[in-house]
């Protein structure tokens, strides 16, 4: 592990979950930050721009360089407008107007990556965003407790689909399968000193990056710190009762190629010490060991989130570093 | 008339003549450029974000943003970016993004001259963009010949309408009737050494102008050089068969106390010498003089093109300014 001062970041995720870890992430010394962001999503406003204009759905990758724009004034009006959300009965409303503008670019420049390098240097974001793939991908999930007889496997189609099914997911792919990584993607990983993966959905933002032909090999070749920060607690709709051992569990079935040095977990998740001997042992599987911190964002009157406080990431990520 | 040497611009239009004209004045040495900006369209990409987000109609106002983007690479891509219409035949077809992404800004500081200025300074557009008012307003016109008995007039409402109409137009109102002025356009125009009205479609870019409480009387008080530039032809439509001396005519009959220094007009287009000298008297009652000059653009092949050539344009108005 290189000991620098100031050490590039790679981000992989999708959704709030990115979002809040590239918060923490950007309050650090960094030499660079570079965001490796899901390309599967299928609702809403950039459900809608994937179908009627034929591009990668943009909201995550938006959402992204939303969480790297500047604390100034005019960086924030460029947050603001970049997440904000045309109301009204419509046809722009839920639209956000990120997506919109992003698409846009895309279709002038004709490359993703042109298109938020622009954006980037529009908004003076504070790090990089690449999708981890150039084309629009789906994910399919095996889905079982949707029939009578548990035993029986549903295949279940679409991001949206997936997040809400009432089933209970067993596995995730990618169509089309084994997608090509994008370049740039791989490069920020393997030049990177601290790779992050997760928080996020699990099955849509977190193991879609394990399938996508090349990452699992950068996450195996770069010399950098590869953290996974574990979700807070189960999502209701795709990994609703399964325990933190379980999520570690699940991206080893996926490709049993990863290596990750440190899974970060909220301490008060797991109390008991015997729990946290069993999540040691699911951890050692991806060769990591675990980092018990405290990491839920709490509001202005103290009440815990099932968020990460940007704040806490960062000190357990620095605290993991400079170990 | 100020004699300085780098003149501060205000140039009253909108739509396709106000786009030359900024072209034009972007190419002489200026102090500064105010584009003041028609807000009556009711058609296409503006008319559904002005009926969909109840804003002022975008589209006037992006292209004379894009008229005054850099013309180096980034600039370029800013300038085809907001002028780029989504393709396809969802919802977003014939939208342009500049204007997605102009209602989006508007949206959120609650201000057009806010967004324009923030939009201005992300692609370091060479002037000011000011809606002329800022509500979005609407035109009716008398127009005649649409009966068999040609002395009924009947109201014709609407930009798309009265540019349409198979009918003559006699003369054209604002609703809501006395608009206010936007203070920032008065002021532009208080301070301009040049200011430039029209080309364009005349009753629906340039007389609402005039019928804007504030403007007329802003005219008559600035020091500046106040040039009208004559269109190139009458607009199959709203002045199809009127003469340059109608058009002018118009104009003073829309708010006689309107006063300009010159008229800029296409020396082919009256080459007679006695309509030369209608088309004079009829400047007089303007207390203007006729400024002759060749300003058509040609095409690759030399062929003369309807559409005002921004360097014989911008020679003109160099011209007049040193006389």
């Amino acid at each position: 592990m290189k000991a620098l001062n100031s050490p590039a970041f790679a981000c992989l995720g999708g959704g709030h979950g990115l979002f809040q870890t590239l918060r923490a992430v950007r309050s650090l010394e960094h030499r660079s930050i570079n965001a490796i962001v899901t390309v599967a999503d299928d609702g809403g406003s950039s459900g809608r721009i994937r179908k009627e204009l034929r591009q990668v759905p943009p909201g995550d990758l938006r959402m992204a360089l939303a969480a790297l724009a500047p604390f100034d004034d005019t960086g924030q009006v460029w947050e603001e407008t970049l997440q904000h959300r045309f109301g009204g009965h419509g046809a722009l409303a839920g639209h956000a107007v990120g997506n919109l503008l992003l698409a846009g670019l895309v279709d002038v420049l004709g490359d993703e990556i042109k298109a938020l390098d622009l954006l980037k240097a529009t908004i003076r974001a504070e790090g990089r965003v690449l999708p981890v793939c150039a084309r629009p991908l789906d994910i399919a999930a095996e889905v079982s407790g949707l029939d009578d007889d548990p035993r029986i496997m549903r295949e279940v189609r679409g991001q949206v689909a997936v997040a809400s099914t009432p089933g209970t997911v067993r596995r995730v792919r990618l169509i089309p399968e084994h997608p090509k990584a994008a370049p740039e993607a791989l490069e920020a990983i393997e030049q990177a000193d601290i790779v992050t993966l997760g928080p996020g959905s699990w099955f849509s933002s977190v193991i879609p990056h394990l399938l996508v032909d090349g990452i699992t090999e950068a996450l195996a070749k770069t010399e950098a710190m590869r953290v996974v920060v574990l979700n807070l607690s189960a999502e209701p709709g795709e990994t609703a009762g399964f325990s933190a051992e379980r999520h570690l569990h699940i991206l080893a079935q996926h490709d049993h190629r990863l290596r990750a040095d440190v899974v970060i977990v909220d301490s008060q998740m797991i109390p008991n010490q015997s729990d946290r001997v069993h999540l040691e042992r699911a951890a050692q599987t991806l060769g990591a060991r675990i980092g018990f911190y405290d990491l839920r964002e709490e509001d202005e009157d103290g009440m815990l989130l099932d968020r990460h406080d940007p704040a806490k990431l960062a000190f357990a990520l620095k605290s993991e570093y400079h170990r």
